[in-house]
């Protein structure tokens, strides 16, 4: 039995951002090995056929209510994001180039990244803030956002969103165990019974 | 604070056949007076501007994995309707003409008619079927029937419907406490709260 959770999100998802805050308890609580794996939940769109919640009106505003009460339940802090939906694509390339220079300082990036989007509600596509953001979370901004240039990081963002889809994904957060997959903040328990 | 739970369901919505087997329990444990909305779902997308799951692939596949999962929590009997979508709107209507003429019956209608759906696979949509169904369950299914073609029947039907939509609703099942929505089986737990 497989022990490894995959992990696939992205920042722009506010789904992400309350699983996100439970994926700590859980790996404590199971023992998995937790594998982090960004992806561009746009381009998983596009290339699935599914569209944001929001396309349907009525569902952009059940979202909202359904939100506050998650938000209820974790007890976390919460904002929506004005610049929704917001361009993350160089805060997913930064992950990628943190995860492989030095994978211990992921978990703190990737809070900080949540956090800057979902509490304090910064534009995550505005450089200058996405550099603010970094170097408060103790990374090297300047060092990371140069390498988001490269094409092999460009690429590793396109692969993971490649693999997502063609394992079965259609949104964020998505999670594997083995080939079971599991969709949404409201899996977890499915997820944590899968990885018992 | 509102004891009143509204439950607005189409037979055609596996999800509804889930939510159905937990409802007796939850109105047991919170005392809600539970008021049964059956509407009709096809109609309710069309108004709302949704789509079902299974119109981007990988959301009907990955539905058939997660109601499996629900069916082992739940501890359910379940098979997949061959003729999904089925054409529940005469099993819609006979619903409304229990509710009003013996709503003492109509537990058992409903579960019968859930269970036809979601357990035996019959068409629903095939009259004969349908009465025998009706028949099984102790009601009077050739006194039903007749009714369902009364334009107050039918008219109570769509104003279910777009009464669901004007309070906000674009799927099924959908609860209601007071003006606080729920949709989906994943949200019981929410609606229980909401009922305490």
């Amino acid at each position: 039995m497989s022990r490894t959770l995959e992990y696939f999100f992205d920042y722009v998802s506010p789904y992400s951002y309350l699983a996100d805050s439970q994926i700590p308890g859980l790996v404590a609580r199971t023992g998995a090995e937790l594998v982090c794996r960004p992806m561009l939940l746009g381009g998983l769109m596009s290339e699935t056929g599914n569209s944001p919640p929001a396309t349907v009106p009525a569902k952009g505003r059940y979202m909202t209510a359904d939100l506050a009460r998650w938000v209820d339940r974790y007890e976390l802090p919460f904002a929506f994001n004005p610049h929704f939906p917001a361009k993350t694509i160089t805060a997913l390339r930064v992950s990628l180039v943190a995860l492989e220079e030095d994978p211990a300082s992921f978990p703190a990036l990737k809070r900080a990244l949540f956090r800057a989007v979902w509490v304090d509600k910064v534009d995550p596509g505005d450089t200058s803030v996405l550099k603010s953001v970094i170097d408060a979370a103790g990374l090297d901004a300047d060092h990371l956002l140069a390498r988001c240039g490269e094409p092999e990081i460009k690429d590793r963002l396109k692969a993971n969103t490649e693999e997502a889809a063609a394992r079965g994904a259609f949104g964020a957060p998505t999670f594997f165990v083995g080939d079971q997959m599991f969709f949404g903040n409201d899996r977890l328990d499915f997820v944590e019974a899968a990885l018992r």
